[in-house]
């Protein structure tokens, strides 16, 4: 027995998206015990010339989604960025995981050999569907999902190795 | 066709390992161009409760070769935590890389239905290997890998998405 695509990315990205999804309430909670608007959060960075939580959360859903959809063969749907609350991008991960859980395991059979094309600027990146999950897509989610929870720590969001692996339970 | 457990732990792992070092690399450059001791860097954080870079780093190998020993039915090597310089902590991360690339994919075979215990404080976490692999050390290595790439740019270090997906190559 070996192991599919399909639990590679599919499983692995709804795994880390419903975990996002927690810590965005948590943040939500936060900012009310503390007294400040949830906003100040969406729109913190790490760094001037990084991006803010908000485009953190979006991305994070966008490379999961556009990920899977290339590998099963598909043009990834398209989301506006128009979210401007923390219901609303926990709202659009919904849809995200929705989507993610669309596709079946049978849309991905093969895919470790697909050719996938990746417009990225005025380049076009080419990888085959087994090195594009290992080093593109399972990096990229995980950088933004990553960097969402860090800028909620640094921000003194209570968050743990718990919130970040697990939403929170036990394991 | 279906991909291995090798394939998404050891190569993985191996790569994003890599790329570790050359952040590592660019740091030691970037305080050497501002005029500072590279160790304010290995000790900033992003939170007074967070673990400094230095940490990050060492945990990212060690939850690395833990990850691939256990689904392997090794015990992992043990490295003491005694890296002061960039220069010693690229030398462990290159240990690290040595060790993972020693394990033969032969031993991974099976590995997606092996009984993982860890070790969690007073707690002992089981898992099969697959999900082990999913829940648990892919999401932990990229947890400590973003991290340090993120205190590192918090910190006014250049480095963006090619750098952490590629360790600065193109593709």
């Amino acid at each position: 027995m070996k192991i599919s695509m399909h639990a590679m990315s599919v499983d692995v990205f709804t795994h880390t998206l419903g975990n996002v999804s927690w810590f965005l309430e948590k943040a939500a909670r936060s900012a009310e015990q503390r007294k400040f608007d949830p906003g100040i959060l969406l729109a913190a960075r790490l760094a001037p010339d990084m991006l803010p939580l908000t485009r953190q959360v979006q991305i994070a859903g966008d490379i999961a989604k556009g990920a899977v959809a290339r590998l099963a063969g598909q043009e990834p749907p398209r989301f506006e960025d128009n979210e401007t609350s923390i219901e609303q991008l926990r709202a659009r991960i919904a849809r995200t995981v929705d989507f993610l859980k669309s596709v079946p395991a049978s849309a991905l059979e093969g895919a470790e050999t697909r050719d996938i094309k990746l417009p990225a600027g005025e380049r076009t990146l080419e990888f085959k569907g087994l090195d594009f999950l290992q080093r593109w897509a399972i990096p990229n989610v995980f950088f933004h999902v990553t960097t969402a929870y860090d800028i909620l720590r640094h921000n003194g969001v209570e968050l743990g190795k718990r919130d970040f692996l697990n939403g929170g339970r036990e394991q």
